[in-house]
């Protein structure tokens, strides 16, 4: 289904508001979830919507929660999300880092008491809006597998991180399970098998089936050890630092009872790049290098080598002139959204 | 060959200093060998002490050179290796990195003109030990390729951290290529081939061969995307950040012309903790974190489930009791040093 990203935009909005939240607020997580549909990455954007919206509902998530400072020095502050929508105190928390980096050269937000916050890139994309470079990411519900283990451990805690260099924004984001979970997600909704190595069984064993996924089946941590380690960083810099809940205290914003908070916590660091290079010098040698991975001799049949974030840039000028193509699921979970709420679906 | 670590650090201490290297800084760069040998990473260890020394003999490390603060700021500085071994001046940055987050919460030190730093979690390390969460990455000369490239375009880029945790200590120190250079090299010297997916070939395609590495055979960048952009994330913040030298610019330490500075760069954070968190309640969250994973339900045949660092620990203790039992080719490398240098091996 194409809608444009102006459409998209006044739907998501107004579903907010009809939950309880402000003009403000509601402006504020439309925009990070329909960036990450104007990026291509619809498994973590209004795909979501109605169980932020569930939640809203039950009280889980608190409509009128105001993400605040609770601490803060010259370079860091912690954050309360004081149970808002994950997109409200992630949105708060990366310009406090934002702010206190252009301050000190480098800032670190802490986040607690907050909720599932979508796509970690579109909060790193905020310190580059601001010139900097930024970091993020967040720990989740367990429903990843750690080496030796059966059975979730850690959440697919993502690492994302946004460099700006001239007009072309570096962007990366990833989760630190073989695949995202919306991944497995998607395959199951379009009835399709999963690659050998994305999930395990109840007992630790292969399997490629989608559909037993979050039940019974888990998530693979990225090549064994690597991915463990690096979900362990994101979980103790956004859920142990942060006074959040820590791994399996962190619940499912999309499975547990919308009634509680899920307690879900992140981090956010930004640098100021002024501080300790000229821009032009900073982005004559980001060109440099990206001229010189873009020029490296290409394996057999390929055209081009693609810098992180070059699809998703592609992806929103392209959305920007010609709209937004939203795969089947995502447009039937907002059918679901518009018949629940009320509010009309973007029209053709 | 098993040997004390006290002896080790005899031999390798006369041997820089025999080099031209000060009392002082001999110490520091053999304390980040010996360490890794410590933790039973011998590919970062002593076995690349005869590559150092003859850079250092070659003129291409000052063993005089001293590294100094360039610029700073409240929460940042920016160090100058002066060409010193890239121990020393990553040593030094970290400790400037230590400096800043005990004033600001979290610091960050770039570090240019520097040279192979050795095991980047040692350095991760140096900011647990001051009861830091640390965090410490370089570039590299290139020998991983990138997802649509054939040939090297990226180092293999380590990225590093270690969070203290009452008498534990989380230590993660991974390549970002599917695995560290040195791991091939030790195939090559032990006879054996290396498992597909590790190398592959000038045109692209796997090659189980490790002697073809580096001059014919690339590394190949952990699970393609993944690992590129995370080597990409360490090359930003290690080369183009700091005025290192950039992926191709990296001179190799171990192959090139030893009277060239090399020129890498690398980065090191380190995170107040008791800024955000009385330290008490971080120690009692981290446990409650690790026992979480710890009695996690088991794989099939598996007894424990590691902690990252767990591992080094243990190597460590018996090494401490016992003695550093070193690889056949760490050890016919140091017998190399002993020969060129005059300095007497550790006795039996």
């Amino acid at each position: 289904m194409n809608k444009s990203i102006d459409q998209l935009t006044a739907f998501c909005r107004d579903v907010f508001q009809h939950a309880g939240l402000s003009q403000a607020d509601s402006a504020t997580a439309t925009a990070a979830l329909v960036a990450a549909d104007s990026w291509g990455i619809h498994t973590h954007g209004l795909k979501n919507l109605g169980g932020y919206v569930r939640r809203l509902n039950g009280g889980g998530i608190n409509p009128l929660g105001q993400a605040r400072v609770a601490a803060e020095g010259p370079a860091w502050a912690q954050v309360d999300g004081d149970a808002s929508l994950g997109m409200i105190g992630s949105t708060f928390a990366m310009r406090q880092a934002v702010r206190k980096a252009a301050v000190s050269g480098i800032g670190y937000a802490g986040l607690r008491n907050s909720c599932h916050f979508g796509a970690a890139g579109y909060y790193a994309s905020l310190a580059a809006d601001a010139g900097m470079i930024g970091i993020a990411m967040c720990n989740d519900t367990p429903t990843v597998t750690v080496p030796g283990a059966r059975g979730p451990v850690l959440g697919s805690n993502p690492i994302a991180y946004a460099v700006p260099a001239g007009k072309q924004l570096v962007l990366f984001d990833i989760a630190t399970s073989t695949v995202a979970g919306g991944k497995v997600f998607a395959a199951a909704a379009a009835g399709e098998s999963v690659p050998e190595g994305w999930i395990v069984d109840e007992q630790g064993q292969p399997t490629t089936d989608p559909a037993s996924f979050p039940t019974k089946a888990t998530l693979t941590p990225m090549t064994a050890h690597k991915g463990y380690g690096l979900a362990l960083l994101a979980e103790i810099l956004s859920g142990v630092l942060t006074g959040a809940a820590v791994a399996g205290g962190v619940l499912s914003y999309a499975y547990e009872d919308p009634s509680k908070p899920t307690n879900h916590g992140a981090a956010f660091v930004a640098i100021q790049i002024e501080a300790m290079m000229d821009r032009d010098e900073f982005e004559k040698r980001m060109q440099s290098l990206i001229g010189e991975i873009k020029t490296a001799p290409k394996a057999a049949g390929i055209q081009h080598i693609l810098i992180p974030g070059e699809h998703e840039q592609k992806y929103k000028a392209k959305a920007l002139k010609e709209g937004v193509n939203l795969p089947d699921d995502v447009w039937a979970k907002l059918i679901d959204v518009s018949a629940s709420s009320g509010i009309a679906l973007p029209a053709d």
